[in-house]
């Protein structure tokens, strides 16, 4: 394959040896510079850059092998092929080893071997410049994905900025009770959502809500969670009756509010409403999966109930289940994130594996989550939340 | 410097000129493997993938260009030095183009000459491993960075759907009536907001509303505008009174659960309400910036109002503005976004050549796209809106 309209120098002190090169290669569709002598080969050299150089190694003045060292100084991917007479192999050896691309041997009987040569250089010259010019533009790539990867990631953090402040302080306390909670997201924001706030002297409230999906769109829901909340909270707190507002009241309020907005997310959660007069939890449950896990003296089981998804039925309702509370207790409630990240295969066997970590005695959320590695998880598939009501327990 | 603790093999069928290398690389540090004729180096070299070869060019059977030859094609990173007898440069040569690291002439005098070629050779083949180890790194950099970027912007995506799914449909239409919008997010999420219902059998309402900052965190924001507006719609349509509600009162609601759900950004907005039987618009302002243009048959002009911004001051109230309505009118109004990417050093001259455009004819969404070359924004800063309300006008 014939590179053409390159550029080639053929330094050369015997004219006609010089004369008959050009003539043959330019007739191959070569552009041709010449020299005389090796000063004028590298004035020629620096002015006009050819893309390959043609150089008799014994020359007066300054000879073959000072032309490439200084060809080789200035310009290393320049491919130089060096000529030599017979009988004069080490200068063709210092030649080669100076970084020479070839060499031939005069006198020249065969130019077709020279244009071969000259080819079979240019090629490689090509590749090495291939190969430079690959490189820069991986490195430019990376630069460009490097940039477009930290916009989206600032962005996403400002948006978990702006989630994290939505969430409650944690642990918040209430005379011998404790709420905290823990939240791994599987990306910057999270569809899973907790709070917690004091709705009169003797109740509190407090759900953990695990929007369908993950990420930014899920993350979505949570803000309209938190309003929603906010609200009931305000309506509550402002209310002349002081009537007792229900978690399944709560439900169906965010089921509602949910279907209207029309984002086509729903919710599954579970929470509730502790009196600490009565010593009693109002739990309601929306299709949340796993069960809560109360962990008391006697055993550490899960707790009971049923519900539909919040934001998925028009017609949903939900009912309100009442307990007494021990003394002692935590109740540990996870987002169905966690399920996912036990290595078991069977869901009973994880299910297990949850309440022997709470048997063995980690029932703060601390040590739940180094109980169950939640700080060393990486690319896990869901958000994981953890949301622990304890009385007495710290 | 010496690069320790390599492998060399040592190929020569002259004994005792192999035991002297081998002796003194040895004590330099190397660990020697050695083989008597070319046959048996191949053997070794396959068996111990040496890091450099020595190899003598005259030998019995397989001689050193056939050995170089071969080690050249299987294992083309490995540097082998070759050895030959005083005037057979020919063979050097010859082993020099095939890419042999270095050579050495017969009898080696000194054997740190030959040290130095080992050191230089693997200095040499430790250069272009890193080097391919370094493009290999950058791809490996690169195929990281692309997944990362494809899984945030699969996110940002998904989102982004939701946040479509939020806008009303686009013309709606009733009885002479119009009312379109474009954004134009300048990530995939945007914090500017638009949205149109009908209140009535002869109101409907529309708003246009920026929230401070923009991407995800601002994203959010929207998702509480649009639950908050169809909340008051519905409270609305289901009032027994059917007393208008009015934009003031629409803008202190918005203004209040704002500053409720604590989420630190506010919104500047522009809305009101249509009523196509008296044909008046009742409209509120929110501080928003640039006012709505108000195009008729005789003039173009920026509308007047003000108000505070949304979602900042807990005591901030708002005013109503009443105007009737012509036969024929456009009303349009931008997001702020739209300043930043005019050319234009004044806002006077921004604001003037807004007018120029609607002057021009540009009265819908569509022209107004093209005039201001909105669909080839590319890394505008803020996400641009464009609400029309228009009146026998298409």
């Amino acid at each position: 394959m014939a590179v053409e309209s390159n550029t080639l120098l053929v330094i050369d002190d015997e004219t006609t040896v010089r004369e008959s090169v050009v003539a043959y290669l330019e007739d191959s569709g070569f552009t041709i510079l010449e020299a005389g002598n090796g000063a004028h080969g590298l004035e020629v050299f620096d002015q006009h850059q050819p893309d390959l150089v043609i150089c008799d190694l014994r020359m007066p003045k300054l000879d073959g092998l000072g032309v490439l060292k200084k060809i080789r100084e200035t310009s290393p991917e320049t491919p130089v092929i060096v000529v030599s007479g017979a009988g004069v192999m080490t200068d063709v050896v210092e030649a080669l080893r100076l970084g020479a691309s070839d060499y031939l041997i005069k006198p020249i009987v065969d130019l077709e071997v020279l244009e071969h040569a000259v080819n079979r250089a240019l090629e490689n010259a090509q590749l090495v410049k291939d190969n430079q010019r690959y490189r820069e533009s991986l490195e430019e790539a990376i630069q460009t994905l490097r940039e477009s990867l930290e916009e989206l990631q600032a962005d996403q953090k400002a948006g978990r900025q702006v989630q994290m402040k939505m969430l409650p302080a944690t642990p918040y306390r209430y005379l011998d009770y404790q709420l905290s909670h823990h939240i791994s997201p599987s990306l910057y924001l999270s569809g899973d959502f907790v709070d917690y706030f004091r709705l009169s002297e003797h109740q509190f409230a407090f759900y953990l809500a695990d929007v369908s999906g993950h990420g930014a769109s899920s993350a979505f829901v949570t803000v309209l969670l938190k309003h929603m909340s906010t609200r009931l909270k305000r309506e509550y707190t402002t209310r002349k009756s002081n009537n007792l507002i229900k978690p399944s009241e709560m439900f169906s309020y965010i089921n509602r509010g949910l279907l209207n907005t029309d984002l086509g997310k729903h919710v599954t959660m579970f929470g509730g409403i502790v009196d600490t007069k009565a010593n009693t939890l109002t739990y309601a449950f929306g299709g949340h999966f796993p069960f809560p896990i109360l962990a008391t003296d006697k055993e550490v089981a899960y707790l009971e109930g049923y519900g539909l998804p919040v934001g998925l039925f028009d017609d949903a309702t939900y009912n309100d289940f009442t307990m007494e509370l021990p003394e002692k207790f935590a109740l540990i409630t996870f987002s169905d994130g966690i399920i996912e990240v036990l290595p078991h295969a069977k869901l009973k066997d994880k299910e297990e594996y949850l309440l022997s970590v709470i048997r063995g005695g980690a029932i703060t959320v601390e040590a739940l989550i180094e109980a169950l590695e939640l700080e060393q998880l990486k690319d896990a598939p869901d958000d994981i939340a953890v949301l622990v009501l304890a009385r007495n327990m710290s």
